[in-house]
């Protein structure tokens, strides 16, 4: 896959339009017919564009799964806002982030569940890990970064590489359970996140023990190594852009 | 859900065959026409059974899956026996274990990827986490409890009730990624079960350090109070047969 034209450069305002047009027209169709049945044809015409203007903006569903990403991603990012500039406790850093994903995502929960059979798949590009998601998935990561270093927790330098893919990864999990969480507000998603945060706290704390700090590097492998997008980015020792392998 | 009428008592050499018969034409069909298009009727025409009959064997499609669990289960039961008759290096005979799964499991995995997205949510029956797994799982569990007990490995007492579920655990992420591994012979499962094993016995080696054991009985009280069919079995204190909660 080439670089698709919506990161070529800064779009004007009316062409930013569009592109939100399609994005949201796209949703709504996938909502309504499921991900499979839905075609880029039906999207322009539903949108009032001709398909290769839609083309032009998302070289295909993919690219519009990936377009998803990224809107869920800067909701979170500007949701994250009050819980990281004011607290400095790990744990209560941790869930307030999880708990604003869970907050921003539930619009889309339906939907979410209709295309999860295809994210799942780790060499699909709708996967989190793959290098179409690569975008998306460094932004999230970004914001377990400043977690971590806006905490009053010690972290050892030899993990401050890693803990933010960890707890990226530990936010991955959070996402596979709700997907399949039908209970009342995603109450239980958020007993899940809370619980998760103290145990992530627990964990950190504990790695002021030396001789776990290798456990920690070989689990985060373990992952980089099974991963194909995780792969990547360890091979190119940066972000990879949305260049498939 | 009621106790099926499988499991009432042993079956009698003829309805065993019976039995085997519909399993096995429910296991072609789901595989020709996909699970979620074959329909109950469609198995007993095809197996030359009445549709009571089918239904006396197997209570729902639900229950041919269970079946199917049963027989992988009996499966790798059996192929295990070599090294963990043989082998006393811990590493050695989870790697082992992992790897027998893969051998029987391979002749299924166009099959199990096309279940995945139901066995996936940990509501349905036929997540390996549902009480109505309970009986597969609680056997896959023992295999692993005999792991353990076999090994020269030093498990520390109060980890020794946690340790066989966690290790099951890490073979259900063995499994999810090897719904998706495309991999020739899915050479990229056999070297994450070899990593994984080599992991987790690392994992093991460290309970040594009395200050860890907390987070690991943490961890496993998450999965246990997360997973449906594993708070089932921790409320009512032992195995819990196919009452669905």
């Amino acid at each position: 896959m080439n670089v698709s034209p919506e990161t070529k450069g800064a779009p004007a305002p009316k062409s930013e339009q569009t592109r939100t047009l399609i994005l949201e027209t796209a949703m709504r169709l996938f909502q309504e017919r499921g991900y499979d049945k839905t075609t880029m044809r039906a999207i322009a015409k539903e949108a009032g564009v001709s398909v290769g203007n839609a083309y032009y903006y998302f070289a295909g569903k993919e690219h519009l799964i990936q377009g998803f990403y990224d809107r869920i991603g800067a909701e979170h990012q500007a949701a994250v806002r009050p819980v990281l500039d004011r607290e400095t406790d790990l744990e209560k850093r941790i869930s307030g982030v999880h708990r604003a994903w869970l907050d921003i995502a539930e619009p889309y929960h339906e939907f979410a569940a209709q295309f999860f059979k295809n994210a799942a798949d780790p060499d699909s590009p709708l996967s989190p890990f793959s290098t179409d998601s690569a975008h998306a998935r460094e932004a999230a990561i970004d914001v377990y970064r400043e977690v971590l270093a806006g905490s009053k927790a010690k972290i050892p330098a030899e993990l401050e590489d890693i803990l933010p893919e960890m707890l990226w990864l530990s936010q991955m999990g959070l996402v596979l359970y709700w997907v399949f969480d039908r209970s009342p507000g995603r109450e239980r998603c958020y007993r899940l996140a809370d619980r998760g945060a103290k145990l992530t706290t627990r964990g950190v704390a504990l790695a002021r023990f030396r001789v776990l700090r290798p456990l920690v590097r070989e689990v985060h492998e373990l992952f980089v190594d099974f991963l194909p997008g995780m792969t990547d980015e360890s091979d190119a020792g940066g972000k990879s852009g949305s260049t498939a392998s």
